[in-house]
């Protein structure tokens, strides 16, 4: 195994110790989340010693900050999504970016892990939060330009935590097996109604 | 303090040790799941012996299962809710009871016990699914006789248990301190949409 593309400047050998740890890591924290997880255990699962986890890391969170960091960040797609078609489908093409980008397989454990995680860390919390509802909901939100931003963002974001719960997590049936596009299909119209619909049951909340 | 409405013909100390059981087991799987709750802590807060726990209950999942029980079993409103109403709102009006009962002081540490550990245990993944999409969503779904019900009650059930991490256990805002009738408002037209609408973004599957 030589080093490949690590982002910093140390030697190889090094560089290679702290990506099996990332690995290991990333591994550990998408099968049992942040509580079941122990550096311990992410020590030899990548055959090194505790010692040099925490040389690295400082901490478990850090560990879980750094082995979590996805690959694409989602808010950085969002021009793109916006300008790629007509705005009363933009819901749609971001539920599409984001189904296929959770179940490419290296992206799978991230989800996992911070789904995982979560529910009982404050630090996986925020990264959900700043993900998915925070970062790119909110901008698109903004973006179409209608009332209540933050909570169309926080409603989509809750439709596509639940997705990943239920798809990846939980692996409830048809959801769990079905091809990604067909996912995003279905739940399209859902995130587009949050983003961009008239909020509620009545159709619009200025009623109540 | 006395044994209260218990269910068996134990001895009210005995009831009322097994109450006691259950309220700090409740209370511990509500604020840290499984994986983060341990039978001697439970032990610890109820003020009895470790060993009394495992004669009672076994194992740390019967624990989870005693004390996780709903007071109420959502399929069992079922056809209230389908004769409450026109059927064009069934979803709206599915979504107001639950988000009712999740709401109530003594249900929210069930809610937030069954979500943080379903995550990480089969037998809580399980709880939750049988008690949303297998149970009352599936029975809605096929009382409203539209083809895919089982698609439909996932679909449904993902939605509900977004809403369920987002607003009790993330604790996205606004989502988290708006008033339990505004968040069925919102939701309920996308409960609706899976359960009884075309589905998919092109409004019907069959044209893939």
């Amino acid at each position: 195994m030589t080093g490949g593309p690590r982002r910093t400047g140390r030697r190889p050998g090094l560089a290679d110790t702290r990506g099996r740890i990332l690995d290991a890591a990333r591994h550990a924290f998408g099968e049992r989340g942040f509580d079941g997880t122990s550096i311990r255990q992410v020590a030899a699962d990548a055959n090194v010693d505790p010692a040099l986890i925490h040389h690295y890391f400082r901490s478990k969170q850090q560990l879980f900050v750094a082995a979590m960091a996805f690959p694409v960040d989602p808010s950085a797609v969002v021009p793109a999504v916006i300008a790629d078609g007509p705005p009363e489908h933009v819901g749609e093409r971001f539920a599409a970016f984001v189904i296929g980008l959770w179940d490419r397989p290296e992206v799978r454990p991230l989800v996992t892990g911070v789904v995982r995680s979560a529910s009982t860390d404050p630090v996986a919390a925020d990264m959900a939060r700043r993900l998915l509802t925070e970062g790119p909901l909110l901008a698109l939100a903004s973006a179409i330009d209608r009332p209540d931003a933050p909570l169309r963002a926080t409603l989509a974001g809750a439709q596509l935590m639940g997705v990943a719960i239920a798809r990846y997590v939980v692996r409830m049936e048809p959801l769990a097996s079905m091809p990604p596009d067909e996912v995003a299909d279905l739940i399209g119209p859902s995130i587009q109604g949050y983003l961009a619909g008239d909020l509620g049951a009545s159709s619009g909340r200025s009623q109540r």
